[in-house]
């Protein structure tokens, strides 16, 4: 049975999964609809769709509703599509305000519609086969878990300035990531960071660069590495520490032809960014919200998930600010 | 404009460009035909099309002809479709005969019908990103050539026994290969080999391990290693050294994953064969041959390429039946 | 010349540096003292030293000692060898205690006898390598450090109880890295660890896991990871941001063979621990040593740079102890 | 005890091993003896030995005696040193011609004298691993082998004209490699080359750059990359293929810092020649004279090794000069 789509978002991201729809011979781009026309337009035609409004998208014809619009409009939405009864897809961040996202939970919950949150990263081939062999016992206990995630380049001022700031814009992932391979919740955060790339975050109030450290309950560490910008490319890299040992997942590079001359040995560069980087997480992240449909799969990802990285975005905010360790209740 | 296809011969091969065409929106996957009736009704329906005979083929409403089948049929059927004047794409090799396949080389170019031949490594982006920086002079004039070519399994016995052997099967390809990267027609082969993989190849009087030795006029060298069987997977790699410094591609692996443990560090397999290893190629390649259909490209491998390779190989098989150094006219 | 050089300390670590010295053609191991009699015998017997008191190290026909003693020895030792004008190579750290460091710093000062602190990681040629390409502009303006340093083994529980900590035992020599890199004081500290590996840590008041996090004035920021047990080998990686890129330096093998088979690709261990993994930077660093006696070089690691160590290793203790961020004055 | 070693040749590898006896506590260089008094005075200096005549090395007070003088003479002195009864390292190649090397042999065996032919790269401590790995079973049977040797530079054309050319001057170690890890004699030789390095080597009717092609009786197959000029550095690669995987050495380079940017990622060059390669390689390969005269070994390579390549190298010189496959008997 083919699934008929709405997605609501014509930005970047939701070009992304239109992409990833119109690729998967189980999935139907029904609807698409965006606060600007055109921008729905324009994805409508590309991958084979019909523009309409949100009610439409959530309304008769349509069996789930993936959101992709901007941050704000996350939580209405998704109170709109619980109400709706659709099974919802929903990009990350949840919200930028903790309590929001909590009463949307809460929300969520209460109507049993699935949603699984956009935390693409657990799709990834490299993360996900790293995850399967910690979990088959690999490097014994975990340990010790490090995640750097750096982007190439700063996205711009405007984007800065409503992004809610590195933690819930960007190190949100990261949460996600270290609470997924910790196996237990963090307790103590501690987050220290400076505008060094560009003077235009310090005069957001925003860091670019940061170091975050997380403690769970039982003593499990995590240690988080930031970049608004790596001139080398996309630099996504997991490093986790048991007592048997240490798994690592490395950087994919655009080839891998090597170089060697009287300076040395050149490789390629790293992936460029997201879209490259992750094209088969997304790719995988729509297969398995498809399993969700198809009742052969509960999402690896829900809500609360989503409520648990905001949590710890607030508190690495709060320890920046307040120049301490925040504790987790 | 969507150009309409038809393949003849749904096998393995077959299928793997079904499946490209019905990923690119170019493209449609119009008419299949098969032998086997059974074969082609499955490849149609799988990848939408409808099943036919080679006649409709090549016959109207059909923009051009992918020919897919046993290497047997190659010739008869690229010159049934010059004379419809269909565009080609052929699969290697061109035939397992060196007179007949110049034969039909020559009826494609008194047809004036464009005809692209399924070299697919050259549209590899691993290799062709080799290439393409030895085109501008990474590693300056070239001077020796090492192409490894392992296969991570053999065949089975009734496919060895109607292959034509390793040199004109397996081999075909990296003959292609250093042509390509030589950059000058080899005119000097050696070949020496031995079945140590299963006693099958020589009961088929075939050898499954091989060095291969050319050498160009102007006295550049290449060497290839064959072998019909790497457990740790199929190993595709290329060395080129140059007056300037040496250019390798390494294999890809399954994923980017290392487990370090007690007994040292542990990385993934080779991807295991080459629907996963040239994933990409045939997808570029099919590209590559709709641009031809719209006159945008002109064949990146050509009947003439299929000839010259065949030769190479027929070349390698004399020298190691008289275990003699054969000269190329 | 050869320089005439007395040993305090025939230990493990006193050892190395009377290896050393056996090694170098520009010295001769006149002396050795140890409180052990049967030790200094030891180590003077296998290189073709003489047994002797701390006061004939410090006396007539020495021209320089290397103090390898234990840790609380360190600093009346140093004031004596200031007082008999002798140069002086000591051992990390300086002292457990940061005032009684500062007094002897204090002493050296005044003397203006030269002291090398015992650094050795700045004389590795991986790290010496990595430093001078940094001074070069390779990666531009620093930004953030990253140093993973992790035994691989924990020591004995006797050694543990009088080791001074995690931080001032092991960690020390992190935090001397991190100022080198860095190019600026630290004045904001952060550490979490703990007690995952052995239940002993935690009864002898110590740690065996942390994660430490620096910010300079400048607003560059440091992580450093720590484990007292890495069973796949002693792990000792440095990675830098800087404006212009990342530089890292990676871990040593036992060896450069590669095992691929069904399940992979193998690669050896990591060096097994500072014995074998600084090996060259110990000789190195007496090489060094030699250069200052020589009026060559000034030392590269002074008393001063020990007592900044000790402090950053006070304010980790701190900030573990009260779970706060301590700042520096 | 400490043996007495005389030195014959001290020129560049003459150098070599005096400064692996000079770090050796078992050994002591006792005398030097050079065509040239000034070079055996230069090197005894700097290594504490004494200069001598070729009779006093062979004479009283001398445990053996190593052969570093031009290949013309090896032959000759090792019957010398047969008679006079001391122990032989001879570096390598044991005679230009095979004649004269067959009858040097026997001379040695009717002798008893103990020989150790200078293949110095069985004592590298990769390949020795990678041997050691082989012969317990880590690939399974031997199938292919191929060895990649290429220099960093060309030598002196004074150098070129009396090397006996590049298979008995510089491929006579791979084929001494290829014999160690093939476990079976060699029964059929290939060779091609080409002077493309440098007009020079045509002009002494020499090549620079060669592929070679080996067979065993039972089929396992071998082929060696040559090339006089490698501009990225000394090459040396070994790559095992076996029933049950691949086993490889990789080369070393000069340190293991990579710096990342905008351009890609750049390794540290090889290690430049076989002086920084083969360090190790020369200490542990004395280390194994030593112990021959301690009677604790036999000759990891003797005296009909050193035949067995320079037979391979003829080989391979008439399978050039004659465009044919040779047989060896």
């Amino acid at each position: 049975m083919t699934h008929r789509l709405a997605l609501i978002g014509a930005g970047r991201i939701g070009r992304v999964h239109a992409a990833a729809i119109a690729d998967n011979p189980r999935a139907h781009l029904a609807l698409v609809a965006d606060v600007s026309a055109a921008a729905a337009a324009e994805v409508a035609e590309k991958f084979a769709g019909t523009c309409g409004t949100v009610a439409e998208a959530l309304g008769e014809g349509i069996d789930a509703v993936l959101i992709c619009s901007s941050t704000a409009t996350h939580s209405e939405l998704i109170e709109r599509a619980c109400a709706a009864g659709k099974p919802i897809f929903c990009e990350k961040p949840l919200d930028l305000d903790l309590a929001r996202a909590r009463q949307c939970a809460a929300r969520v919950a209460r109507s049993g519609v699935p949603l699984l949150m956009g935390f693409n990263r657990r799709f990834d081939p490299h993360f996900a086969s790293l995850k399967s062999q910690m979990d088959r016992g690999a490097v014994g206990r975990v340990e010790m878990v490090q995640i750097t995630s750096r982007d190439p380049a700063p996205p711009s001022a405007a984007y800065i300035r409503t992004s809610g700031g590195l933690f819930r814009d960007m190190a949100i992932h990261d949460f996600d990531m270290a609470r997924w391979l910790l196996g237990e919740e963090p307790v103590e955060v501690y987050a220290n960071g400076s505008a060094l790339v560009d003077p235009v975050f310090g005069e957001c109030g925003d860091i670019d660069s940061a170091f975050i450290t997380l403690r769970t309950a039982g003593g499990r560490l995590c240690a988080i590495s930031n970049s608004r910008r790596a001139v080398y490319g996309y630099d996504q890299r997991i490093e986790v520490h048991g007592s048997g040992g240490m798994i690592t997942a490395a950087n994919p590079r655009e080839d891998l032809v090597q170089v060697s001359d009287a300076g040395g040995t050149r490789l390629a560069k790293l992936e460029h960014f997201f879209l490259e980087r992750y094209a088969a997480a997304y790719r995988r992240e729509l297969g398995h919200f498809l399993d969700i449909l198809d009742g052969r799969a509960s999402p690896l990802a829900g809500v609360e998930d989503g409520v648990r990285a905001l949590q710890l975005a607030e508190a690495a905010q709060a320890s920046l600010a307040e120049s301490r360790m925040v504790r987790i209740a």
